[in-house]
């Protein structure tokens, strides 16, 4: 919603996005269990190309920003054409670690480099998990065999289950495209149950397509589709010092290469790619920490969308309209005050209110009526709870996701480490 | 902690502020029960001088600020030297209430003037309570004869109690100051436990002296003594669209009226007053919605004063670092990562931590040791943590308040209503 008028593209047709099981021509993708942290369970994942890819990412921008997301950032500067795999770890996050954590991420990325006959600086690297402690190298060189040994174009899924922290459930999504005749996937996994935990949530994405594109095609897309999912949900209002989306695009031969990210080929992939990111996002806030809603928070009659970007993130991160969507409370005093103190200019008697369809504030005013209340809380009793709020002074929008605060947030991060 | 160097008075003289008992002469202070939400205890209060004295105000900077505010506002524009009385109500806030809740603070202000022999526009009003409902006149009409026999000098301990809401405990606060031979008092009461609740926690406090001052004063102290305090405090990071705080100071015969702000009696009173609403300030966080323990979270070593502050309330009401606080867990890890997201450019490796006297985390890299680790989870199961965050950079420093986030903080706000 953020994109820029003459990029944003004008197209209704709504993107098919499938869960579960799926192949993108020209990946493997492989797994393994390194012990470091987690027993009986994969923790090490790997997806790799067959050829080198076009690659882009986007990271935290927290100024703590992990050992791998300073790796990854240096090598997309330099290599972004040349990648050919990117390996992962759960359960230590490498993060404020100092210039120790950064080495031993570039020995995890020669050490994988070695196991999957590449050159070291093809390989990017992610980690998630405890913050602090170093990663150990010992338990990554001993499973790297095993992981180089299961590489197969359909272990997305497994993969999605080895980058998970305090995520009850593996996040993939994948849609087709066509254009000039050939067919296309993009697809991808996630994790990342808090937007943050230091301990443990960090938001790790990576998405693969066999849509051939240049470098910058592909970061134009990754970019502005990160812009409208993964930046636009909020559990707790925190970032990781490990948050990383990568996309990888490989170069096939049966169509040329997209060199303009808004010819009618580039945009097209671009909704494709949006389309994937966004319900990876939305299954994070679905598996939020505790969480048993979710909500769509849309903000209209925005003077621009930074205020109504701004409007919106106060309200979804507001603990006291997160415990009144926990407790099915439709109480719209608590958006409406939340609203108030975002820092954005408004006209309070222009302000109105819908929970589901069922407008419970007007210009500034409450509506009236036993039925309207009854109706509202109907309406928050719900598993999903669609929220406009409509600030009546202009024409910018925006619509941001997130979840409720239950008791089990407090208790899987009151706890977590005790 | 902000205010400019030249008035922030080098005095290193602690005051001494005592809970309890008080009374400021020429107050006297009532109470009725209207039984307008609430059954059976007071809900209304107000506080009478004997003669017009100096009002000053500071209210909330929600842009939906209730009808009550609006009117304390336009009336200490226009009469700040001649208020008598602040007449305030719990239970219905009068916040989002359009134009017939403006008329009805009016209404309210007029009836109260007339309960007690005043001008309409010496009396200012507050409330605090649910939003929405309009307040209703004909209980407060009914309850302002009892108000008026109430009146009495010693009347603050039952008024911080009528004011009360989700409040478990009574707010009050005295000090004593002297100048030039003569003795005077600052005293206050104050209500509020979430540092919003459009339903319910408002933060409502009044303090009174008989230091004779000009509205000048009086409004300069007032404003950098809540700077310094219901400022740097926080709950949950909402505030309400009623928070008020207001204070009357009396023009007594003993000593002539301070005129200069910068005054040695000036200073002397400001001192005064910020160590009341400090302690009123503390009250209101120790009896914090579910609060199991109190957090004085101090930054140092910052480029400047609003960097300082920036990074202490992104820590201060970061879900995840108020969840640790609850669990005693010395998660050095989310406090490092919520300084790191605070939009204020950060030195990584300049950075320090420490917990009580014990630190964690030294130039951007944790500390080690078993004995350590215990240690800080020692100072994290104590009821007070003080915590000390260093950037690094510079010689700014800023101490911002808070609690925990518990069990009880999702009970109390996802089952008020229902």
């Amino acid at each position: 919603m953020t994109l820029a008028p003459a990029e944003a593209g004008k197209s209704t047709r709504s993107v098919a996005v499938v869960r579960g099981a799926f192949q993108v021509p020209g990946f493997r993708v492989g797994t393994a269990s390194t012990g470091m942290r987690y027993r009986n369970r994969l923790d090490l994942a790997a997806v790799v190309s067959d050829h080198p890819v076009s690659a882009a990412g986007v990271f935290t921008r927290n100024r703590f920003a992990a050992a791998p997301v300073r790796l990854c950032r240096a090598r997309l500067e330099r290599h972004a054409a040349g990648i050919r795999a990117v390996v992962a770890n759960a359960g230590i996050a490498n993060a404020c670690t100092g210039e120790e954590g950064l080495r031993r991420a570039e020995s995890m990325a020669t050490l994988a480099a070695e196991a999957l006959g590449l050159q070291p600086e093809a390989v990017l690297v992610a980690s998630t998990g405890v913050i602090g402690p170093q990663i150990r190298l010992e338990p990554i060189r001993e499973a790297l065999p095993e992981l180089a040994r299961s590489l197969r174009p359909e272990g997305w899924e497994d993969a999605a289950s080895a980058i998970m922290t305090t995520d009850t459930r593996p996040k993939t999504a994948h849609t087709r495209l066509s254009f000039g005749g050939s067919e296309f996937t993009v697809g991808g996994i996630a994790k990342g149950s808090g937007m943050i935990a230091p301990d443990m949530a960090t938001l790790l994405a990576f998405v693969a397509t066999d849509a051939p594109m240049s470098v910058e095609v592909l970061r134009h897309w990754l970019r502005a589709g990160a812009e409208r999912s993964f930046n636009r949900i909020t559990v707790d209002g925190d970032t990781s010092t490990n948050d990383t989306l990568i996309a990888l695009a490989a170069a096939t031969a049966a169509y040329p290469v997209i060199r303009d990210p808004l010819s009618p080929e580039g945009r097209c992939f671009g909704e494709a790619l949006t389309a994937v990111l966004l319900d990876l996002a939305r299954q994070v806030i679905l598996d939020g920490e505790g969480a048993t809603k979710f909500v769509a928070l849309q903000v209209t009659g925005a003077p621009d969308a930074e205020s109504a970007k701004k409007v919106a993130f106060t309200v979804a991160n507001s603990p006291l309209v997160k415990t009144a969507f926990f407790g099915g409370d439709a109480n719209w005093g608590r958006i409406v005050a939340a609203a108030g103190r975002a820092g954005v200019p408004l006209d309070p008697d222009r302000v109105s209110l819908t929970f589901g369809n069922v407008c419970v504030f007007q210009n500034g005013a409450p509506l009236d009526g036993e039925d309207l209340e009854a109706r509202a809380t109907e309406v928050f009793r719900g598993k999903a709870i669609d929220i406009r709020l409509d600030l009546g002074v202009g024409t910018a929008e925006e619509t941001v996701y997130t979840c409720d605060l239950s008791y089990d947030y407090v208790k899987i991060n009151g706890a977590y480490r005790t």
